[in-house]
This record gives C-alpha cells, structure tokens and sequence, in this order.
C-alpha cells in the first residue's frame, strides 16, 4: 500500500531501517539526482547554505495531531496515535541577508503549463501576508519531465490565481514562466540555487 | 500517568475530545489568562498579529519520525507508530515590517535566575546564525512565580551562554533581565506585546 498525505503526497521513510529511526542517519540509495524529489533537492540545498552561512533556511516539520503517546521502558516515547493537520503556512521560511524568505516547493508532471490545483488557499493567504510585511514569498516550480526549474515569484502566482478567482484559466502556462519568472539552472552544489534568483529578484526590483 | 515530550516539557492534548481531532477547534476551559501556559500566550499573541496584519509569526511544529501509517475506510490517516525528533531550530519565526524574528519562549519556577540549563546547544547555534544573517533573535523568559516577563535579546543570552562554557555562572540572574533585558508587561491582548519591545530594541540599536 502506498502511504500518502492528505495532501495526496506519497508519505516517504526515505530508505530508513528501524535502528535509523530517530538517530538522524538515513541512508541515500540514489545516484547522483537521479530520482531525488523537488524537496530533497531543495533540502541538500538549504544544507549546503547552512554550511556556508550563505543563508538560514528551514523545511517545517508536518504538523501533527498527536493523541496518544507510550513511554516504554530503556526506550525513546512512541506516538500510537497522531493525526495529519492541515498547515497553514508554506513548508519553507528563513532568513537572508536581513531578509525574510518564505516559499514552497512544487513538482508538475505536465510539459505544458503548472495546474493552480496544485497550490492551496491558504498558502496563497499566508504569501500574501508575507508580502504584505515585505518578506519575499515564492514558490519553486519544477516541470519533473522537462527537467527544468523555476522561481515564480509571489505577484505572478497572485495574479494567475485571482484571474483564475474571477473565472480565468486554472494553470500557469510555461511561456508566463518562460517570460514572468526565473529559471533555475540545477548545479551540483548547492543543486537549487534560488538565493542567487533572489539577489536578480531584489536587484529588478530595486536596482 | 504525565505525558512529556523528549525536552521534559509535559505533552497537552489541550482538552480536546476525539471529535475534536484535526478539527482545529479546540475549547477552552481556563479562565483569563489562569493558568495558560507561556506557550499558549504566545500562540494567542500571534493570532492577534495575524488578525491584525501586524506581524506573521508562527509556532513550528513538534519535528516527528513517522514509520507506521494506517488508512481506515471512510476516516482520516491514523499514524501508528512514530518518534519525536530533536528540532534544529527554535519554535517561532516570522517576519514583521521587513524583519526576520525568531524566538523561542521558556519558563522557569526559580525566583531569582534563569537557568541556562533550559536552553539547548541548537538553539544558541540557530540564534547565532540568524542574528549572523541581520535577523532578530531573542528569547521570551517567563519567571512563572512573580508573574513577569522578559525579552532577551540573543547577545544578552550568548554572553552569558560564552561564559557559562568557559566555567562560569550557569544562570541568568533576574537582575541582569533587570539591567540588559526588556520587560514586556502582560496585557489583555495582545498578551505578550514582543513587537512593541522589537521596535523599541530595533530603536536602540539604530536609532
């Protein structure tokens, strides 16, 4: 059976042997990026970051429901029973060069265009809130079988989706992309490279 | 028998009933402000900021390992088996006015100091990067018995952090909070009015 989160995202113990559980260590079966998922991608980013100082970024962890919990004896607690909540914000934030960060990550398989479906109202509120206090909010789109990546910042997410509100089209083309957005070459290290996107960002801005 | 998490702190299912679960409503029996914990101010603190479009801050969630997941017809997943993880960052962050914040809340019983023994190697760690990184790291220390309440700014904290590991003094007495601190004097609501006190730290600095 295929576990999923509510969100319909399959639930992944990322290869974890009971032993590993809790200790951190979690072994990595791929090769290369072959077959890492948008988050892992962007998880070995943040590290890397972290490592250099270049930026503080953190994936929050999925909120839980927890009801019951076991403290067996000689061993770490047990959660038994524990439900998935609905965040209510995106899955990343942090902090750059004084600035405030906020983003979620997320994968299409279409060639053509990126489904709204794949974004949630309140994440969309809560990007909005950010924005609204001047953090720079964004979303990391990756087209998986085009192989290609992008920062699409809030304003051109916000726009498609208030079009779509009034009745308009429920995607985001790849030209909009092609012409609104940042496209982010991968690299080996950092893999996601989006404070580099986030320097031209605040530069087209400002500058 | 008393449910903790790993970190000692007593585990609050906070009344809710099994229907209640993943609904988000959760009732409330206190009475004012008796006997809600700091954690629990704080929370009501931020849904006023948020209410209000004064500042978007959020408490992350308890890091979980999960390993069993099950998927019972007609109802929500149920996670069977999982584990606390210990968090590499504090519990709030979030942006006001431009600024990053982040912050973690601790209570103490002891009239006269803070014992630094409350304050974990990653959280000083994660502190030290964000201020390293222009954000606004501090620290919310409620001296539960005299029903006061400060803010520490980090560097307050780091030194005496720093001089704790080279054999010095393992708490924070109340008069250094006196002294080096901000007093946030609770209100009605907001109840914990940090932001008022970030403008007056920021002004201090800056202006």
């Amino acid at each position: 059976m295929m576990l999923k989160y509510p969100n319909g995202k399959p639930y992944k113990p990322k290869n974890q042997t009971p032993e590993q559980v809790g200790t951190g260590k979690v072994k990595d079966f791929s090769f290369g990026n072959r077959g890492k998922t948008l988050e892992e991608e962007i998880n070995e980013t943040n590290e890397y970051y972290l490592s250099r100082q270049i930026a503080i970024v953190h994936k929050k962890p999925v909120p839980i429901q927890i009801v019951k919990v076991e403290y067996p004896k000689r061993s770490a607690a047990v959660i038994r029973e524990a439900y998935f909540r609905t965040p209510s914000t995106t899955d990343y934030n942090g902090v750059w060069n004084g600035y405030y960060i906020d983003f979620e990550a997320k994968e299409t398989e279409s060639k053509t265009s990126f489904p709204l479906k794949n974004v949630h109202e309140h994440q969309i509120t809560h990007m909005k809130n950010v924005v609204d206090q001047q953090g720079i909010a964004f979303t990391i789109v990756r087209f998986s079988k085009l192989d290609r990546y992008f920062f699409l910042p809030f304003s051109v997410l916000y726009e498609s989706w208030c079009h779509m509100k009034k009745g308009g089209r429920k995607s985001i083309p790849l030209e909009t992309f092609e012409s609104k957005s940042y496209e982010i070459i991968p690299g080996y290290n950092p893999r996601i490279d989006y404070i580099s996107i986030i320097k031209k960002f605040i530069c087209n801005k400002e500058c």
